[in-house]
């Protein structure tokens, strides 16, 4: 696979639009100088082909160029998710033990448990003078390298034990994933890609690989913020953009209302499933809602379902991209008929080769080339793929994923807690919102807040419980087994909300 | 690479419109199950992989799946011109040794001094009755087998000798051209492109294998036919077509006038350079014509300008595709500056990598994985390519190239020809026409048609001079280390066919 496809990209076609981002705006020739000094500047840190380059990055130009210019000397990526705490993060650098970490500014601690390794900013890379002897990238990249797929980044996810795994991206899954893409949603000349999703996240980066690949342009913000993308599905000539339905929800219910522009040929709605009055109300105001269906370890889309698809069955993510399969299994691995619930498995060259550093993980999701997801669905008789439940307990909450074990493993640090069981309730904002049934030691007490102050020094804020949606037990129901029934606190905990708030909007 | 396209196409969208010929569509679904048929039909004739499948077929839907259902089978498709001469086509057959030629009807001969090898119809392969223990292909295809690109087809191609060398195409080669042509000239989800070149010709297969990656549709004609052409023009929706100067003179000077769609977004110019008077008329007419350059060797598209590209410079084919390389050379092969006009090399992962059974040949074309096309042109300051003259002495009549050599053996085995110079003039309606100087032996005489009624045994009709082009001269120029001179000969027949000729139209 030829890896340095920003610097091809701009052979190609150097004076096109590459990059729009808070009015500044770069070509592919621009936006490759910028990354050659980047990559200049990586270089001088002694960096080999495969080290490990971790960013604590937020969204802009120079975070682009700093994805093509790791590609460009050959390293391995690793964006952390900037709204971890010191500890999380502190976990997944010891995991992955990177030579260089990135950050935007100097004031980001990492535990002192961690191997310590070379920091630097970002400014000072692209303000960094070449040292005599430092060439720049020669013009033309190297013809590609048989053997192993080389690896792109590493991106963690958590799993349902909630310890953070690595998933490893190569060029090969990045490439297949964009072709794929291309061969169903099809891509224009003009197109402009509106962004807001995080670059450690897998959406956000296939946004980065696609326009490049197809010589498109990114319309880059630095988060979602309602005014500022509303200001740009005005102004910036938007063609596409990905969102998870929380975003959208927002959208579809402001004031002043959005405007969705002729241009706009595509929304990809993705990261959870869409509920089905958001996909009216997207319907009502003729937003061209294309519903997906992806994961960190397939490099984002499996399946999507074009807008015309999504008006006959609004909840169905639609067939697989080219290339990839799926199939619905029992719990034994054996293929379920049509219509039968189970989990989702995926086979396709999008599919990760493993988690790194992770054997135990890997042998676990990938059985006989297939990824178990652990995602429940089913597939109807055209072939058509529904997916009824992400990962059996997982909670997405504004499109990012929580794993309840992590949380709880948090909460029960708490020397009052004696157990605690933590699910997700429906949202139609949110998509789900996380809350928390907690169970105290005998002749213990604790307050709503004591125990989130505890805990937000533990776990990121999208992944503390609503402190209106934790609801102290006197005890967790069991099953039979003797395990917490997790089924049955969620129901308790939604007709207590139910009764008890004033309203889970 | 995954070879069974279609069938990866119709798993991923069996309903969308595969094509449309003769007032009949298939979907992709459809045309599976043809190609299926046709796989197993194949299959009964005891075809081992690697073995070389020779058609000689008009285009038809069926052709269309036979090429799909040949790579299904892993043999390699023979794809005969079928406008050669009986001589000719055995020339060919005797090279490939084909196991199995499938023709139209029975009447196609072959020179009895050819390996003989097994001869069916399209039809009886259509019709073919499944026999026992033959089971139809199983519904997924297999995964990919590493190891070396597998051949998808060889297309013959006379070289400057004249001698016929068969260009090797690999699945590699067409899936990275499909790509690079998609990743510039963008995929419409609707789009379909009306195609009325040849199958035989990589311009037309290059067609199939675009749509069915991008699961768009193939509006085929079997051959151009301008009335037909209109009708498919006002009725089918076409937003892509592919045309050789010669076609869109006629659209363009037509009686009544060519009515170009709205949903027409890109006519792709190729097989010739395009006359300037041609691409100004297109422009009054607003045609959005792309001026592309491009090889059998280079499974078609080597650098393509986009309409836009087109209306700022010409008279040049723009820069090269995504993963492409071009250079200007000398000729030791050294890279000269821009501006200065030498030889055009290619490199990418679009180019052949052998000819087949041609060692010397393809040791002469391919030199340090660079593509010596033997075309010549220059690169502008922008990197922009302008090819000035196609393969020094080729003529291009009508999209069909005419190689002197073979034109000049054919006409000096006459017992009269002493000796022959043929060269091709200008034409504004198909691009170049063939013209001849002939020299007689001392004492004979010949009349045009009798020298004409000789080569049409021997030549194919696009082939021959035409019957006003031939001048009998009493000696042919020559240079000082007494070659033929050519250049003095085009001039003098130019100045000839001006001041005898009604006019050149």
């Amino acid at each position: 696979m030829r890896q340095d496809w920003l610097r091809w990209r701009a052979l190609a076609t150097p004076r096109r639009l590459a990059v729009l981002f808070e009015a500044r705006s770069l070509s592919y020739a621009e936006l490759d100088r910028l990354a050659d000094g980047l990559a200049t500047a990586l270089a001088a840190c002694q960096l080999k082909p495969g080290d490990r380059v971790a960013t604590h990055l937020h969204s802009s130009i120079e975070a682009i160029a700093l994805i093509h210019a790791v590609a460009r000397v050959g390293a391995v990526l690793v964006p952390l998710n900037i709204r971890l705490t010191a500890s999380e993060r502190a976990r997944q650098l010891s995991l992955v033990e990177p030579q260089l970490l990135i950050n935007d500014n100097e004031t980001v601690s990492t535990n002192s448990d961690s191997k310590p390794q070379e920091t630097r900013t970002l400014a000072d890379l692209v303000y960094h003078e070449p040292q005599c002897g430092l060439e720049p990238q020669a013009l033309r990249p190297s013809p590609p390298q048989p053997g192993e797929p080389q690896v792109q980044s590493i991106i963690f996810t958590s799993g349902t034990t909630g310890t953070p795994k690595g998933v490893q991206l190569s060029f090969d899954n990045h490439f297949w994933s964009a072709t794929a893409s291309a061969y169903h949603l099809g891509v224009h000349t003009n197109d402009r890609w509106l962004s807001c999703l995080p670059l450690y996240h897998v959406g956000g980066l296939a946004v980065v690989f696609r326009s490049c690949l197809y010589g498109t342009a990114i319309v880059l913000q630095r988060s979602f913020d309602l005014e500022q993308f509303q200001r740009s599905l005005r102004q910036d000539e938007v063609t596409l953009t990905s969102l998870v339905p929380t975003m959208l929800h927002r959208l579809l219910h402001s004031s002043p209302a959005t405007v969705w522009p002729q241009s706009l040929r595509m929304v990809l709605l993705g990261g959870a499933a869409a509920p089905a009055d958001l996909l009216a109300a997207a319907k009502e105001a003729d937003v061209p809602v294309a519903a997906t269906y992806g994961l960190t370890e397939t490099a984002s889309q499996v399946a999507t379902a074009l807008p015309a698809d999504v008006q006959r069955k609004p909840d169905s993510v639609g067939r697989p991209l080219l290339f990839t399969e799926t199939r619905i299994a029992d719990a034994d691995g054996n293929t379920l008929p049509h219509g039968q619930i189970g989990e989702i498995l995926v086979r396709g060259p999008q599919v990760m080769a493993a988690y790194f550093r992770n054997p135990a993980a890997t042998d676990s999701a990938l059985r006989d080339g297939w990824l178990y997801t652990g995602d429940m669905g089913r597939l109807d008789a055209d072939g058509d793929l529904y997916v009824l439940q992400r990962r059996t307990d997982m909670i997405v909450s504004g499109g990012e994923n929580i794993y309840p074990a992590e949380v709880e493993a948090a909460l029960r640090e708490h020397p009052a807690v004696a157990d605690v069981c933590v699910v997700g309730l429906p949202d139609s904002e949110w998509g789900q919102r996380c809350a928390a049934a907690v169970q105290l030691r005998a002749g213990e007490t604790l307050s709503h807040d004591a125990l989130l102050s505890f805990s937000r020094t533990r776990l990121a804020g999208y992944k503390q419980p609503a402190a209106n949606l934790i609801r102290f037990v006197d005890a967790l129901p069991l099953t039979a087994s003797g395990k917490i029934a997790r089924q049955e606190v969620e129901r308790q905990l939604r007709g207590w909300a139910d009764s008890h708030q004033p309203k889970i909007k």
